[in-house]
């Protein structure tokens, strides 16, 4: 949405009475990166979500945004996320429209820019969620659109849907967000799902974070910066066992091969170093957890998905509440 | 739909009564090409279209088409135009069977006829909006289907939608069709869109034609001679802005560069000899507009977005209107 | 649907009173091959067809799906398939989630197994709906999840809604399925339709079954061994004109170019050598039909189109009941 003050959370008086005390002062007009999200306003989402999982399980359907389309603008093609969207909308009562071949409309031949595209697709739907290879365009989009827009994944940039449901996911396995410790292990370089959730837990209290990675693809400095700068505890470790022992979640994560280029035998070496198996899962406390973004090669063993510690199908899961959160958030409000 | 008198509006005796004072005695079966609308049928169309307006801007979503299902049938990708059909549908209550690939169905290596496609095709649905890149493949559709069919594009053949939400925004912006000056830029060779406006144009009274573009891409002696046989008066010019000074409507179109081959230099030419730009903004009269049928390139500066003659992102919306108008006459009725 | 004795239809004691005779000792939790369906079965859901039938005639649309979510998740495109089965759903009131490129969730980079997939995607659905290169694929999918799953086609193995539509075709336009005499025409070694058709007409009474086919393409032995073994009388000809004039069904196949990799030769012989036109309608008796699976070349001439005795249109449409009738028993019972 298009606003003098861009497209961060307005505060409002609101008259009419609601049942979310933390979220009551918020207006949510677009979803375009995870900082945009403070703790009141991830709490009431989090709220909102629950809701989302009731009446999922309940009812399969609800009418809350019956009447509502939603344009899925695809510019390249993520079936997980489209079909994880496309279903929290149907699951409302909403109606959808898709693309995924969204370059035609911009097409090298045709030339149309962003801006363009998205003044034409909002006059066909009440909200456009986005998937865009280049980073910052959902913030472009947003710019120029009259009706929400919530970023799907943006290039290199952010994918805020995914960190809310990682957060989220935290949240409803192990009970809390304060006081936890969080074992971030596999491709720490380039994942944007670790780098953004350490953004996110950083403004929960008395955190705990350790590092596990081969060294081609170790955190970055930017973010161990961030997590001294807001007095977060972490430190790197290359000893899983003793991690995942401390832990309340290990989160894995894959090792992108298309991002060693021809160094192959750098990725092989850096994909088998640090495998969630049951041996790492044996030393692992009884409340812990699993998580992993999917999808997953052999980072974790195919042995573990019985274990009820592993929490990743439930996480994929949880993406589909947090996106019927939003959803509904962005349409009809609190 | 096949009928032993083709695709065109037969005249009916209606014994309900019907607020289409122009309308009620047409019925309409198929949508084919711009010329098979007569004055009547169109005022009907633009009367209904003005209708679904309101249906859209109150309610979002009306029940009118509840339990109809649309295949949009396209040979070709046209993001714009599906969408545009989709969200028509989808506002009215209807059900959408979507397939981007349909060259599959007729594939080399299968080799089925578009008529057996077309039998396939209307027994799971209720009415078939078709694009293809054979000009005459959706008259052929139509003398197979049993199910009315729409030219959603066929190769360089028609695309009557495009012309009728041309037409309606003219009316909708200037409040007029007869006494109007349209001033059509650009390539108007090869636009199929300036050249089915002509043709609707010459059935109003006392229009003024002026034709500015590129010597290499002028309109072609067929339409020409048709606004000469209408007695629609008609001049060529170089001079854009003085024709803008004159116009009502400003109708630019993008050089299309795939039309050039390999001779850039004449496409580069071609392309920048005249822009709509706030230099002809400014010599254009109060209530003018400028119309474009999108994408635009730089043939329209951004600039001029910001103006309220700016008229394409509306006439882009009224394309929704138009849409929804038909599929309810052909499904439903006046 | 993960049950301790596979994807089968078990008995099961049901206490409400269920107007289908045949079919209210049965459970289905799967669609995953021809031979699943016993003769019971097959009759039960034939006669939930026939409501179909009434349901998609009399109102277009019915509820009894509202709420429910099928995911189309194909790891090939099969267009004609795909609509089918989403007409039938929408039909039914219910939502559909399309992918057609499947393959990309488990793309060589990603490397995602198909289990996983599963377990994806069944978090987003009520039911999956799959078509996939790999012969097998379907029964994998079934092992592991929760909601049931329809095969759509698996690679060179079944496509068992295809099965069922044809017997409920032969069922439909005959008025019976014991006492038949059906000529099976074309490639019968690739097909596997004919094949699954053959398996299937064998649970009846008092079939017999010709097999007329160029000699690269014939019937293989083990459809031969079988109809022997269950006392099916067959016999091998190459008359059509002969076999045409006793049967009661025609099923006419395509002769697959794909087939024939480099030689061109043995396939236009092939496909040249036996042909439904106008001679060997004029030889079959009033009561008989053609059947085709679709799509068709030349392998019957178009001038037999409109002879009511074309069965293939109507057979295509069968389809949308059948996978209606399908989805309703898989979803909400009998």
């Amino acid at each position: 949405v298009l606003r003098s003050g861009g497209y961060q959370c307005h505060a409002l008086d609101i008259e009419t009475p609601s049942s979310f005390l933390a979220g009551e002062k918020f207006q949510l007009d677009d979803v375009i990166e995870a900082q945009q999200f403070d703790l009141d306003i991830l709490n009431a989402i989090f709220k909102v979500a629950r809701e989302m999982e009731q009446i999922e399980k309940r009812s399969g359907q609800s009418n809350i945004l019956k009447g509502y389309l939603m344009s899925t603008l695809f510019y390249e093609p993520s079936t997980r996320t489209r079909l994880s969207f496309e279903s929290a909308m149907k699951r409302l009562g909403g109606e959808v429209l898709t693309t995924e071949n969204a370059r035609e409309f911009s097409s090298a031949a045709k030339g149309e820019t962003l801006e363009d595209t998205i003044r034409t697709v909002e006059g066909y739907s009440d909200i456009i969620v986005m998937r865009h290879f280049e980073s910052g365009a959902a913030r472009r989009a947003a710019g120029t659109a009259s009706i929400p827009i919530i970023n799907a994944g943006d290039g290199p940039g952010q994918h805020p849907t995914q960190a809310l449901l990682d957060v989220y996911t935290i949240e409803r396995e192990i009970g809390k967000l304060d006081s936890i410790k969080v074992g971030l292990v596999g491709d720490l370089a380039n994942g944007r799902t670790v780098r953004s959730l350490a953004y996110l837990l950083a403004k929960y209290r008395d955190v705990k974070i350790y590092l596990v990675s081969p060294d081609v693809v170790k955190m970055k400095d930017d973010i161990k910066d961030y997590l001294t700068a807001k007095g977060v505890e972490w430190e790197e470790s290359s000893d899983l066992i003793e991690v995942a022992s401390k832990c309340d979640v290990v989160y894995q994560t894959r090792i992108q091969k298309e991002r060693f280029g021809e160094r192959i035998d750098l990725y092989e070496e850096a994909r088998g170093k640090y495998i969630v198996d049951r041996t790492v899962l044996d030393v692992m406390q009884k409340h812990a957890v699993v998580m992993h973004p999917l999808p997953r090669l052999d980072e974790i063993t195919v042995d573990v998905d019985a274990d009820p510690r592993a929490a990743y199908f439930r996480q994929a899961k949880n993406g589909l509440y947090i996106r019927m959160a939003l959803l509904k958030l962005l349409l009809v409000g609190w």
